[in-house]
């Protein structure tokens, strides 16, 4: 069920909004015992707010029922930012995300759980499909929640793979836009340098449908090109000795698909863009992490876990500052070297994770396939394509050149359209 | 009395932290009553915090006692953004900004006023030097206390003009540094493309000090090179005709006077990257802004002001994305171009502003002279060099490019020394 139909029924007075938040409140009730995606609900408040939406004006938005991830604020509910030192806390204002879609009717249901500050020290959350299996993080609860049918959509934030891994991991589609392009205004990004909003969604056109209400982009729908006149990168990555054979398979198979149907497919070329990439993104990340972390630093330095105490804040203290900026002077080089590399390829195709969701709740995966699209500030959607052979969900990670967002969204609705009906 | 010379005295046991904050609060109850700089102020606790210095452990900032400007977050005293939509509210957090400063013992005093939001509106503060004259804005507390001895050290933010101008007007050095240089966790940055956390303080030593902590850069100390060494761009911008004849008199002046101690001083040439620049940032902070504003446009569109709900964020919404994201593209080359243009010159002198500080207390100034570094990312210092003709303070603004800000630091130290003893 997309939410761009959801919206449809309400304002067509097919469905109040209070029927539909009771739905997903039953759905909650039957699934998320095994899950645990919520870090915060209140069932009686989002009833009535879904009963004075029902008895307000039309909205663009009316009808889509979301959650957000805990490190994005509310004024009315409990941001904790996935730790323990801000458990229960309420920040003064709404995350600019959040109210430019409670503006246009959107009901946000609660909070997900995140990650540690976004890092990679786990919640509770479980992997809809197979509960010993994580859910990918840092957006654990989004994808989840996404995943299980308890919302239309929800917010997550990607410092290097949290939105797009989470969703391959989960079945969902993700979303993480060009850096930038949704504003990030009460949203605790621990490496400003990368973060960036993103989303869960059930489909490619309920991204288009969001994107363009957020950006004011007056055309709101997604026309999908003909698959004949895409023409389509495939990128292994340097990292492709990382991905499992299942994985691997995916991918070599979705690019013979797309040549089959006539989409115009070559092997991607990154220009050396990504050249160091991954020492890079860690020294900047942690770099700014230990920048951000000061208030914890001062007050709550026992409360933060050893993986973020001794693993990404320590990476940020043995990098010297020169090192830093030396490292972000490249990052800039870099980024235009990939949008060069785009030169004659609309989109490229990679995978969006090594494989499946892992077994065990202790780590939540590695996010190297998405490190090169996060660090150099390109947009990237992953689509639900695939099944490992243990029946887990994987994805088809879709990416484009920076500024490049809708026309990414349009080009993967071709794609799904090609595969999904090959 | 420098920042760097209280913390000696401090650590050398020559005096306490109490009783330097009891000479503070007295210069308050001395000047601030013709002043109104501070939008918090709670002496009881800040002597208790005081004592607690005391009775602590050395720290390499203890004694340096500082304020912060009213849109940067304490998680002990009130926020209000210098809006009375946010007036008395407490976020959950510090900003990093002040809490990695309080880690090294450093003494927040208290909070400083903002103009609404960090835009135009003003706060009630006045021109130290004549109550009569804008102290300038955004952040027109942190330059009014530090101009008047109420602390050692002021945060403020800038967007446009706002540490430069209101430093320059006041008559404090100012600092604002290349763009992300100082993290901006806990920030309310209004156009996040544009913003960034500065200074103003006593002495181009103390920005030293301060921006050597934050960054963790072992040598703390700036050394001036020999000015006869020093590469001068003399850079009157697009916007000479802007100015007083008295400003401009005070440039050409210390143009001549920095040859004349032996610096290499020519005409900067900007290589074009200036092309278009102040639509340019009005429209990319426009929209920015009307984004970041969205919890108040859902809440609380009334208590905005006409300045910013008719004038920055009309401007943001009729401002489209695609136009948006090519200025953000033509941005990017610029401050490349911008790079190149430094390629023979170590800094560039320039006006802080089109004059001394105007009067009257509804304008805050035109920021025209700050708008091409702050958008271009590039780092400014001001030194309060100049007397106008009616008795208030003026400036000289020393640019470099961007990453570049230690050199900055010491070519400002090696200018100062050369016009203050020419």
């Amino acid at each position: 069920m997309n939410a761009i139909d959801q919206v449809k029924r309400v304002n067509a007075g097919e469905m109040q909004v209070e029927t539909r938040v009771r739905a997903l409140l039953e759905r909650i009730d039957d699934v998320d015992q095994d899950i645990d995606a919520w870090a915060y609900l209140d069932r009686d408040a989002a009833l009535a707010q879904a009963r004075a939406l029902d008895n307000g004006p039309a909205l663009p938005l009316r009808g889509l029922v979301f959650a957000a991830k805990d490190n994005i604020d509310t004024h009315d509910m409990p941001t904790g930012y996935g730790s323990r030192v801000h458990h229960g806390k309420m920040p003064p204002r709404d995350a600019a995300c959040i109210a430019s879609l409670r503006l246009k009717g959107a009901l946000l249901l609660g909070k997900t759980i995140s990650t540690e500050f976004a890092h990679v020290f786990p919640g509770a959350t479980r992997n809809p499909h197979n509960k010993d299996h994580t859910p990918g993080g840092s957006s654990s609860g989004s994808a989840a929640a996404v995943a299980s049918g308890m919302v239309d959509m929800a917010l997550g934030t990607q410092t290097t793979g949290s939105v797009i891994r989470p969703a391959a991991y989960c079945g969902t589609v993700g979303y993480k836009p060009t850096y930038g392009e949704i504003n990030l205004s009460g949203v605790l990004a621990n490496s400003p340098s990368f973060d960036t909003i993103g989303m869960m969604t059930h489909s490619v056109e309920d991204i288009g449908l969001l994107h363009g209400h957020w950006l004011q982009i007056p055309d709101e729908n997604l026309i999908a090109p003909a698959i004949e006149s895409l023409r389509v990168g495939v990128f292994r990555t340097p990292y492709w000795d990382d991905a499992d054979a299942d994985a691997q398979a995916t991918l070599e198979q979705a690019a013979i698909d797309l040549s089959r149907v006539g989409a115009s497919v070559s092997d991607f070329d990154d220009l050396g863009a990504l050249t160091d990439l991954p020492a890079i993104s860690q020294r900047v990340s942690g770099f700014e992490f230990a920048q951000t972390m000061a208030h914890e630093r001062l007050y709550a330095l026992d409360d933060l876990s050893d993986d973020l105490r001794d693993g990404r804040m320590r990476t940020g203290f043995e990098t010297g500052h020169s090192q830093y900026v030396a490292d972000k002077q490249q990052l800039e080089r870099a980024r235009v070297i990939m949008d060069t590399a785009f030169d004659n390829i609309d989109v490229v195709i990679c995978l969006p994770a090594p494989g499946a969701a892992p077994v065990g709740l202790r780590r939540t995966g590695s996010p190297i396939f998405n490190m090169p699209w996060t660090s150099l500030h390109a947009p990237a959607i992953t689509l639900p394509l695939f099944t490992a052979d243990n029946g887990l969900p994987m994805g088809l990670q879709i990416c484009s050149k920076r500024y490049n967002d809708r026309q990414l969204m349009s080009s993967a609705l071709a794609i799904q359209h090609s595969l999904d009906n090959p």
